[in-house]
Order: structure tokens, then C-alpha cells, then sequence
């Protein structure tokens, strides 16, 4: 931690922070500059709250010098997290795309949208049973029926599956059909849920919270890790701005500025951040041109009758051009689909 | 719902968008201006996705005409909503304050804290037993032991209690000891939890989420007024913005925006939404002064002690001068502390 | 516009609202749903205050059904605005690069980075001559001497030239140089200085502001546009938001927004957005992915010593591998570079 | 300015680094931790693109100990700035009321209203006479003619008046007319214009720009200050979020966060903040509370016929109890108006 002091701080205010920083029990290290002078606080607190030292008379400013989180750092570990599922390997040059409806509405419906997207190349096929909705008074998902479904269609077509747990109370259950479990992202920040799917041993997609920082993200990201779970990938969904033209804005500076500070695997999610289904397409390239390990994209055989999020949804054959085009992409910049 | 369509939209397209519409049930009634038609989409379904015709051909906008939202308006109750707790009653005239630390750390804490908010004329006592932490690796709270404190200190000093809740398994412990369900910010939008706080028989408060709409919180409302419980309020406690000189920018105007569209109390935390103890003081007193129908704020007797929050917390001398200001522009405005 | 009425409005309320109406000279169409009446009000007045209707008694929500830029729309002009600058023409299937440094510095680096962008493809060269600083204690450029060198750099390696003006008392002195006006961010609302641009016959350039939202952006270039200049491109730059790893949060979904809505050409500026020379190239190749008119890049032959700008500056090298992998995503989506 | 390097940094990078930093004209301190060196850069360079360390190879984070302004700042100047218009004092314990319409529409309109404000106890009177309007087919304000209704109604009534200058050739104009400059919200970094302000006598009350943050606003502020005009006064008139119930969301934890960063006034404007009439009552209110040195507020007296923003503006009778209830909470902070 390092302590900018006030121009002109007395010397006994400068004392005084000193003290403080010793009992909280930091070795302190001075350096006077023309103006200023300014303390080195020494000693590994990963969580001491800054602002204690913050609001102390002649304290101008505080900076943190240790990232709060660590597992989850380049710094921990300098190589890319791989994660295996099946033959597939999530962070390796490979980009996987995950496909499929927003919700599991029916037997039908799931297996002919796993059909389609295997078809177009996807290798995972996604689709919620349990909808975390805003209304009370809409479609809350087909529950455990909804989870056989996915699974049986994965199992038909050769795909692995994912789809959101939202309670911990869920997680047994989900555990069951599922080869990934997806955090939403309103709970991104659920921490009894987040600890409790660090105890389990399948790979968690941690989606990015509405208005959550990079950093915070991947401090959702260490519970997990610092609970025991090793694998761990994160969904970039759009973040809430201002802007209303798009349902969310969707921040693809954030796969680059992570593959920097973390070696954890980032999916991009254009569905969600854009909100409308011809938006989808063009953001899904730009996501593989700025280096997602993965593409999370909804499509519907009928989005006009869809139960959640149609409009969002893109229609088969819209799924298979982009796919032709992503492949296209990916080449460009030393990867594969 | 109302749609307008594209200038010189051709009658093919009209057609289209109407038969589409009367598909999903509605009744159309067609208005035709001096540049562009206007259909009325008559029906209610209060959850209907309206991208579902946003996207089609030939529309330019399309609007809800009913807010999502029911029980919570004010079109629904007239009146204020008033929580009865005990003696106190919770959106009539009188200003209550709720204060205490942050967690509870120990049992001669939050009985030391109690007796001083007391004193000063609070009227009911917070402290978290369960604590949402970012990281990790801080300490997360003393638990069912905290909860007995919390509850002794309350009953000790003829002080209601409010504490958290984090995850349905947690109500029934929480029942015991509490006299008001807290929802965390990074809650708000958790759904199993807000559905089984709505078949509790006791007051919800729900804090509002760091980038909530208030529609969207009012939404949250909604969830557990829907399931049953009618006593819900809720607590402004600052939104994410660019601006980081405070912790959140504390979104004051929300009080009179809330105040109009529903019947339901706001209670304003000026604590969580500045981080910093001494910005507290005067955001309290703008709370009160803009409509708040309670204020809580964190107060310690040993901040720099303090296992989470300390630096936002007031020391005891300043919450009793602070009392004595907020008793004098409860006045001004006709109300009472 | 349309006006959506409170359930249960009185008569007295009713005819106050359609009283009001008239007076301001619309016509009136009253339609009756189930639970609400709804009120169309016909009659063009683009520039009326919607508030005037939603402040009155009765009143629920108030909607405008004509958007209030009309020389920008597509409705206004089907086809792409194509902008013509010697050989060159904006907004068709060309991609056009924007390359040069951020401030002209002397006639040597201007003339050696002109080389450089020339040699891997850019077609137009950009340097500031005026810099627009936050700080008053920094570099402000080097005024008409930079605007000459910029010419003569331009001239020698056959590239058109942009350049920013800061004040309507600039724009004779810019327009003896420049081939287009760059209008900066932090101008973009600058109205005198808008309708004095659009008095010239030069194309303009203009950078959303760091806030502003879709629609006021094109409001500034229906400014230029009803002011007589019909050469007007958007150049997408970032907005600001909580995410601090990155200068701004470059929102690259706006590029197929402002396609749907306008007919008029939009370039992305990387650069400003991420402000971090890193992620320049991974966001300029998710810009061109987007399908972006063009792209603006900063390049410097000795970033270290740039004088401005120089950390968000691509080396000569790297530029050229950018331009390689441009022009190959340019290819996949039936583009050229 | 502090660099923080990475764990584990080489020692060929450690020394790179430091030559980069010798060159820039540093003098280093080296300190080391028990996990990582920290570099303490000596020597004053305010505005040092401190990005150019960022970049380097094993640099994890750069932190600036100066702040960028410095006559702005509390550091310069521990006592308030005071700033004299006739008898009025801006900065002292009066709490100085400046009212008034949107904009000048006659000589009449700006006759009544200036008797009305008189009477309830304004001191200066506003009104717009150039009106910076995002639409190019809104009224522009009546130029000089209102200027000379708004000094006639200044001094019939004995109240200085503010009104609003646009670009540097207005300056001499208004000048003639006006007590106090007006910056508007988007010319906040119009850096030609505050340079050519920072040249007059007169004060000018800088409105913060919509997105700008505290620290940008000050250094607008620092412009003004170096160009050697010490008469400065800042207004907070709410910023750009996510949240549209309001037309932006009035941050009125400024004024104290300004109050300890700077000696500088603080005015509030809860009118453009919040956009709609029945808001500015309680939010002027709670800006008093907060500790704001004056109040901005829009009154006009048929808001129906206003010719812009009407539907924000107060009527009369609402203006007077509003100054009844904000007299009563300045005392309660032992203040006046």
C-alpha cells in the first residue's frame, strides 16, 4: 500500500498515520519528494480496506499495490487455463461455440435446435430450465424436465451442454444433466452460490455482471478458484450504460484487457449484450476478431413463438452464414473454430 | 401497446405486422397521421416481449402502454403502504432511523452500539451476521451467534432489528432473530430468494442494485408483494457511475421519482453510497430533506476497528449531532423524526 | 406523439389534457383500450417538449413517434451517403484507413509517418495542428505551422488530410489546409461551431462525445446537414462509463445501430477509445468485423517521445500487420480495404 | 508519481525501466517489498502522460501523486474563494439564490419574472439570451435584445444577473450586459473558450459537463485560473447514467466532495438536473442540506407558453414556499439565504 501524505502535514499528523499503519501492522517505508512526502506500507494484506487510511487527517491519497485477487492473476499463473470437456478444450486455439435456445421449452424444440447447430458446427449446446426472469408473472422455465431434455439432446447430437444454476439448492440437480454449469449474470455476486460451486467438480461459465468491473469480475472468478474449483471461464454479456439503442453495451475491450491480467478463458455473449437479432451477427464477428475463446450465441427454429428472448435469437440459417464467416475470421488471427 | 410504423411502410409489410399481431392476441385499432400509421395493440399481457415486433419489417417503434409492474404502483394503492413494526409505523410522518455497525463483530459491540443509537433516538438497530463480501478472503460475518447478539441488544435497548439474509436456507434462521429482512444490493435480482421472502410474514427491505432501474427494483418489489407478503420497502443506497470520488453516486432524486410512481416507503442509506464517513453527515441530511421516509446509517463506536466498513461508519458524537440536524428539517418539511 | 393516460381518469382531467393539446395545435385522436385511454396527437412540430404533456395531471407516459433528426435518416435517404475526397469514396465497400500521429510535431516526423501509413495502405492522413487539452499546462499544438507541414506530407505521399478545428474563428485558417474537418468529442455539441461548419463545403468528421447517446450524435450532424453540408461521417470513439481498465468503452455495437438508422458513413477510432496501444489492434479489427467505413488509427514513428497521445500510438510495424489482417476480415464480409 | 512493478520482474526489464523513467527527467527511489519493487519517480511533471510508464514491459500500475490542478485545489488555497458581485459575497455563509426562465423571450416575460424572484428573495436573475439547443429547428434564444431586457430587468429590480456565453466571439457582447459568465454544461471543455474567459474580469460560473468527472471539472476550472481570472464558481447540474426516470441524475455528493478538494463556490441546479418541475422542489432542498453555496433554479410564470423547458421551470407561488422551507434548513446548518 502506498500512502501520498498532504503537502505541508504536520508532523505530528504525519506521526499519526504512521502509528496507525504499524498497528494495523505494516512496516513502513519513507520517501520525501519536492512536494509531498509519501509512505511505502509493507506487508501482505489482501484485504485491508484502504479507506481506513484514506480518511485519516493529512492523507491526500492510498493505493493498493497487490491486485485483490490472485488465483485468478497471470501473475499466478503465466499460461492460458485449458478446460476439457470431453474432447473439447475451452482456452486452447480452438474457438468453441455454444448455441442453442434461450430456454429448454420442450422435447421438440430442444432437439431440433441441437440438430441445427451441430450441423453448423457448435460444439455445445446451451438452453435454461430455470429462468431468472425480472416478472414474477413470466415463463420460469420447464425445471428439472427442461435439464432431461437438454441432456438428451445433447447426448443425440455429440454435444456437450451447459445451462444456469441459480440457487445452491439447485446445484445437485443441475449437477446431474449438465457438463457446465452457466452463473447468470445477476448473480454474479452471489457469494453463498459462488462458494458452493467451488466445492463442486464441474467447470462454472461465470457471466459478467450488469455494471460489474473487470475486476470485480474476477474476484467472483477467485471464490471459485479459492473454494477449489480450477475451472473457471467467464461469458462477456454487455455492460449497462446510457445508451438505449442496444439492451446492453457490449464491452469487447474486455476479452483483450483479460487475456492480459488473467489466464482464464473469455466467451462472448452478442445475444444478451445487443438485445436484437440482426445486431447479433456483426457483434459475433468483432468478438472473434478481438480474440474470444468462444462465442455463446442463441438460436431459435421459431423465435417468433420462443418463450424467452426470441427477438434475440437467430433464425438457422442466419446461425449457419455466421459460422461460415467466424470460421473465415479466426484464421486471420492464428485460430480455428 | 402502441406501434408506429415506418413512413410509406408498404401494405404488404402493414399487413404483415397486424396479422402477426393478432396472433399474439391482441385487438388492433389503426391510426393514420400525416407522415406514418399508428397501431393501438389492444390486450392486456403485461410480459409481453415487445422486440417480438420491433424487429419486424416495416416497424420503426414500438412502446408498452401498462408498467410491468402492478401491485407496487400507486395506480393500483393510493394511500402510502405503512409497515407496522411494533410501535413504530414505517411511511407515515414520522422520519424512523435505523443505525449500527456495519457487522456485528461481538456481543459487547452491538450492545455498546446500541445503547448509543438509542440515545440518540434511533429506533431500530441494523448489524449483519451474514456479510456479502467481494473478496473471499475478508471476514464474512459470525453468523447464528451474531444473529442471538443482534436480537439481545435489540430487546435490551427496546430497538427493532433489520439484518440480512443471503439464500433461502438462510429465512428460517433469520425468522428467529430478525424483525426486518434485508436484501442486499448485489440480491436484488436474485429470484428464488425474493419468491421465498414473499411467503414470509415479516417486512422485506430491499436495497436497491448498483445499476438497478427503478423500475426494475420496483420489479424486485413486485416479486414478493406477488408472492404474498405486502410489506415491502425499499432503500436507495447509490449507483454505479463514472464518477469515483465517492464509493457510488447516491441517487437522491429516486426518493421523489418513487414517491410518485408507487405506494411503498424509501429509506435512504447514505452511508453505503459514499464510503466515506464524512460525506455521510450532509448526504443524510439531503436524504431527509428530499422526502426520505427513513434514513440508516452505519455508526461505530471504534471505526478504526472496525472488521468491514469502518471508514463510512460515524463515530457516536457525530450521529447525535446529525439526529439534532435531521430532527430540524424533518420539521421544515412537516414530518418528525 | 402519443399520450398514454392514467387508468380512471375524470372527464375534468381528460378534457384538460385534449384542451392543452389543441392549443398547441395538434389534432386529436382518442382511442379507448381496456384499462387506459390512449390519446394520438397529429401534427408535425419535431422540436416540441414532450415534458409540456407529461407534466400534466392524468398524464402516464408521453412518446414522440417522429424521431427528431430527418436529413440523417434513412427514412430521409435510402441509400449510403457516399463521400468523395479525390479518388476516394466513404461509405462504399472500400474500408478506408486513417492513419498519423495524434499532434503534428515538426515537418520531419510528420513527413516520416506519412511514409510509413502511405507504404501499408492508409489513405488519409490525420495530425492535430490545435490540440484540445484537458490540461492547460500541456503541449497545445503547433497551430497553422502544423496545418502547413500536414499539407505538404499529405501532398508529397498522395494522402488527403484531416485535421481538427476547435472554434468557428478556425475554420477559414483549417479550410485553406485540410480535406476534411475532424470535429472532436468534446465539441460535439458546440452548436455555433456546427452551424459554421456546416456552411463550408468540406466534408466533416464527427466524434460522438464521450457521453452522448446515438441519437443526440446524429442530432449534431442533422445540425451540419440542415445548415447546407451534406458531407458528414460519424466516428465512433468510446463512451465513457464505471470500466476504468480501458480510457473509454469503445461501443462498437453503435456501428450497426447507426447503419440501420442513417444513411451516413461510420469510422471507428480504436485509438481514443482503448487508449492503451495493446488493445488498438484486437479493437480494430472487431471495428472492421462490425462492418466500419473506415478506421482512424494513431501511428508514431518514436511513440516514446510522442508529445502527445504517444502510450495509445501503434508502431510502424505493428500498423502493418494490422492493415494485413484488415484487409483479410475486410475480404470475409464482402469488403475491401 | 509511484510505479509498481510486477512479481518476479527481470532485472534487465527493472533497469529499462528506470532508464525510461531517467530520461523523462525522474529522479528514482527504489523500495523494495516482501513481493514486488516499488519505484517512487521524483520531480514535478503535472502533466505527465503517466500511460508511458503503464506500457512498459513488467510495469503492473502507475499512480500520479500530484493532482493535475493546482490554483483550484485546497492545497493552493485553504480558505474559500469568495467572489464579490455589488454586495453579494458567493462563498460565505449566505446561500446566494439565482432564478429566473430558461430564456429570455420578451421584455415583459423577463419584467415579471424578475418582480416575482425579487419578492421571494433571489439575488440574481438568469435567463438565456443564446440558447444552446440540440435540435437545429429549436428557438436560438433573441441574441443581443435579450440581453438588454435581462440587464434592464437586473436593474430595475436591484439583482445582479448570469446569463449564458457560447463561443469566444460573444464574449465582448455579453460582457456588456452580464454580472457573471454562464458556461454551459457542453462547452465545459471548450478549451478556446475557457482560455478567452480566463481573460475577462468578471466571474464565470462553470455547469459540469454531462459525463465530465470532479477532477476534469476542476481542471476546466484550473483553465480559467491560470489564464489569471480568480473569479470562479462551479454548478452542479446533474450527470448522464442509466437512469431515465430523471432527466439526469443530480449528484449532489459533489458539493461536499468540491468543498474539501477545492476553495472554489459551489452552486446547485436542480432544475436541468432533474427536468421535471414537481422534482426541483425536494431536490433544491436537499442541495441546501448538503451544504450548496447557491441555488439555480428555473421559475417562470406561464411554464405552458415557455419557449424552452417549461415543463422544468417553477411557478411562482412553488418558488416562494420553496425559499420559505430552503431559508429554514440554511439555518439548521448555520448558514442563510
Amino acid at each position: 500500500m502506498i500512502i501520498v501524505l498532504e503537502k505541508r502535514i504536520s508532523d505530528d499528523k504525519l506521526e499519526e498515520v504512521i502509528k496507525r499503519l504499524e498497528d494495523y501492522g505494516f512496516t513502513i517505508h519513507r520517501s520525501t519528494g519536492e512536494e509531498r512526502i509519501v509512505l511505502g506500507a509493507i506487508g501482505i494484506q489482501p484485504n485491508f480496506d484502504i479507506r481506513k487510511i484514506r480518511i485519516l487527517d493529512g492523507v491526500s491519497a492510498v493505493y493498493r499495490i497487490t491486485e485483490p485477487f490472485r488465483l485468478a492473476s497471470r501473475d499466478y499463473q503465466k499460461e492460458n487455463s485449458l478446460i476439457k470437456i470431453g474432447d473439447l478444450s475451452l482456452g486452447s486455439d480452438e474457438i468453441i461455440i455454444i448455441a442453442g435456445p434461450c430456454a429448454v421449452e420442450s422435447e421438440e424444440q430442444i432437439m431440433t435446435i441441437a440438430g441445427i447447430i451441430k450441423n453448423s458446427g457448435a460444439k455445445i449446446l446451451r438452453g435454461c430450465a430455470f429462468k431468472p426472469r425480472t416478472s414474477p408473472y413470466s415463463f420460469q422455465g420447464l425445471g428439472e424436465e427442461g435439464l432431461k431434455y437438454l441432456r438428451q439432446a445433447g447426448d443425440e447430437f455429440g454435444l456437450a451442454v451447459i445451462t444456469e444454476v441459480m440457487e445452491p439448492a439447485q446445484i445437485d440437480l443441475v449437477a446431474k444433466y449438465t457438463d457446465i454449469f452457466q452463473l447468470g449474470a445477476r448473480n454474479m455476486q452471489n457469494f453463498p452460490l459462488l462458494r458452493e460451486l467451488g466445492k463442486t467438480s464441474k467447470p462454472v461459465m461465470i457471466k459478467r455482471g450488469m455494471s460489474a468491473t473487470i475486476d470485480e469480475w474476477l474476484m467472483s472468478a477467485e471464490y471459485i478458484l479459492a473454494s477449489g474449483n480450477r475451472e473457471v471461464m467467464l461469458c462477456e454479456r454487455g455492460i449497462r450504460t446510457f445508451e438505449t439503442s442496444t439492451r446492453n453495451t457490449f464491452d469487447i475491450s474486455a476479452i483483450p484487457v483479460i487475456h492480459k491480467q488473467s489466464h482464464l478463458p473469455v466467451i462472448a455473449d452478442p445475444s444478451h449484450a445487443t438485445g436484437i437479432r440482426d445486431k447479433v451477427i456483426p457483434m459475433a464477428r468483432a468478438a472473434v476478431a478481438a480474440g474470444a475463446d468462444g462465442l455463446m450465441i442463441e438460436v431459435h427454429n421459431d423465435p417468433a413463438k420462443a418463450l424467452s428472448d426470441g427477438p434475440q435469437a437467430l433464425l438457422p440459417v442466419q446461425f449457419s452464414e455466421l459460422m461460415d464467416q467466424v470460421k473465415k475470421i479466426a484464421e486471420v488471427i492464428g485460430r480455428r473454430v
